[in-house]
């Protein structure tokens, strides 16, 4: 068996999680690494990534890399928006590797920029390579695993997905992101300002739902309401005094016409467990028939995003040119000893 | 948008599900009904199905409609055994036409006879159509989902699924192969000549996992344990006096070397509620992170194995030409109002 190449592009959390996972499988080489920090430039990505020498500096020079490395697969983790993203991916797909992204706005790429998505497209198609947008939500729990749990269904009314997290191991940023902290005035001022944006890839997931199941959603809306705390609720980052705010109640709404038939409610907090509130996902489906799913706790956040990007490297190979996304792929599985799709590449 | 023409195969009590909701759906058209009862042929298939005239003679010459319809896809739902469907799915794949199967065995056909699995590839591809096997298990809960589930696991030490129903709505059949109303010296001497056959396809639903995740499996065993009731039980088709048999536990593990990686579950029973047991369908991952789901009720039997195979014609007029299964497709979605993929043939 032939591994295959990949290159990682974004040492953050997410991608040098990413990385160590590529470097797990024996499937899998871990052909070089991208990071445009300055204090990483050159530095032996294993050094890096903690897992001792690797022979391979983090290279600041994409195009020059994948010119020279020609790897198979390249695996992206930079930011959350196509618009940010857009020119590593054309670098990407130029130089003829297939793309696994988990920007969230990548999962359905065509919400955030028709023009984009379609431009994307037409260089995958040119270049013979597929590139595709995953994660764990968007791309998989609030979208792709709501679609699959309609396929014994005879009909679907509607549909709704909820998912309770406990954002306590996260740092400064999604503590800013998501409010936590906050006094209630500072919350709505940040609602409005765009500062507390709540969770990123709702308009991603209905679209998802939607054009899988025909549902003809015109609408999406979108609510953040801050979840105050009647506790005390301490993190290593952060301290929420009773009266405060532990988080975004994060809710979206597709509708076609008046009609709601997707609502997704994904409540992110700090210590959820002080207040009596359990992790979880759960899904219920108003079809016939009906179907009332859990996942508890929920489905790991970070650590299923990393996995979820490698394991669908065999899946990226194997599509056909072009912009995919998770509802086009074969369902994604864990990589374990020789999958069978290695060895039909 | 032009419609896909279907042939159900078959009017049992789930083909005939399967040509109602053909029926049911504006981007499908019943082309035709095959059965092979004599009391059914020539008869108009909407009488049968009791929908009202269809102008749709119900044949018993397959080869002749398929020539005459040019069906693009043909649903047969006529036993659970590759062996004993084969013909029947080379005249389909002869005739050009996509198809879908419930036999269980066609889950994973290669489990019960790679030979014969192979022919029907070759033809597949010869005729540049393609052939799935689905259902709601074998196809669905104890194989697609568990698989899926682990898409977001760095690693995947085992995993284990357990289908707890009840048999209730079936009739003299079902209490049969389950040894349903037996006692237990009964129940000894179905599991032994093989009349008391619990769930058919635990090979095939193991086979899948293992091949998709790479786990390795050399080894499958299977036991059938009788499910004593210890309070009476009664259904409009059997009566289980206390200490008598309400059905079958049926387990199946597999095994990579002497280390079990696989542990299937599936006790089949009539009125598990009155035992205090509840139906449902659990999932665990023992991986990094693990996972842990339950669908409550469990996701529904006939119905949803009727749906499957309509909401998978889409799927199986993309594929590419061979024998596919569900590992090989994108996930299934209810099909609702005019779903995208309908417009993209």
């Amino acid at each position: 068996v032939t591994p295959i190449r990949v290159v990682q592009w974004g040492l953050g959390a997410m991608g040098a999680g990413m990385a160590r996972l590529v470097l797990s499988k024996p499937g899998l080489r871990l052909a070089g690494c991208v990071d445009s920090r300055p204090d990483l430039a050159g530095r032996d990505a294993g050094t890096v990534l903690g897992t001792g020498p690797l022979g391979l500096p983090v290279s600041a020079d994409p195009a020059r890399l994948l010119a020279e490395q020609r790897p198979d697969v390249v695996l992206i983790a930079t930011t959350s928006w196509l618009a940010e993203q857009m020119a590593d991916l054309e670098t990407i797909v130029t130089a003829g590797a297939d793309c696994v992204s988990i920007a969230e706005e990548m999962a359905a790429p065509a919400v955030a920029d028709p023009a984009l998505a379609e431009r994307l497209d037409k260089l995958a198609r040119a270049h013979r390579v597929s590139v595709v947008g995953t994660g764990v939500n968007p791309g998989f729990v609030l979208d792709l695993l709501v679609v699959m749990l309609t396929g014994g269904c005879h009909e679907v009314r509607s549909v709704e997905a909820r998912r309770v997290n406990d954002l306590s191991p996260y740092g400064p940023t999604v503590m800013r992101t998501q409010g936590v902290g906050l006094t209630l005035a500072g919350f709505a001022a940040g609602v409005a300002d765009g500062t507390v944006a709540g969770h990123v890839g709702f308009p991603q997931s209905v679209r998802m739902i939607s054009d899988a199941l025909g549902l003809g959603v015109d609408r999406v809306e979108e609510t953040r309401e801050p979840i105050v705390s009647a506790v005390r609720r301490e993190t290593p980052h952060v301290v929420v005094e009773p009266g405060m705010v532990a988080g975004c109640d994060h809710r979206c709404v597709g509708y076609r016409g008046a009609t709601p038939v997707i609502r997704l409610t994904h409540p992110q907090q700090v210590r959820p467990d002080l207040a009596g509130q359990a992790t979880g996902d759960h899904i219920v489906i108003d079809g016939t028939p009906p179907v009332h799913m859990t996942i508890s706790p929920e489905y790991a956040g970070g650590l299923a995003t990393q996995a979820l990007a490698v394991n669908l490297i065999p899946h990226v190979r194997r599509a056909g040119p072009g912009l995919k996304s998770m509802l086009d792929l074969p369902v994604p599985a864990a990589l374990m000893g020789e999958p069978a799709y290695l060895r039909q590449p």
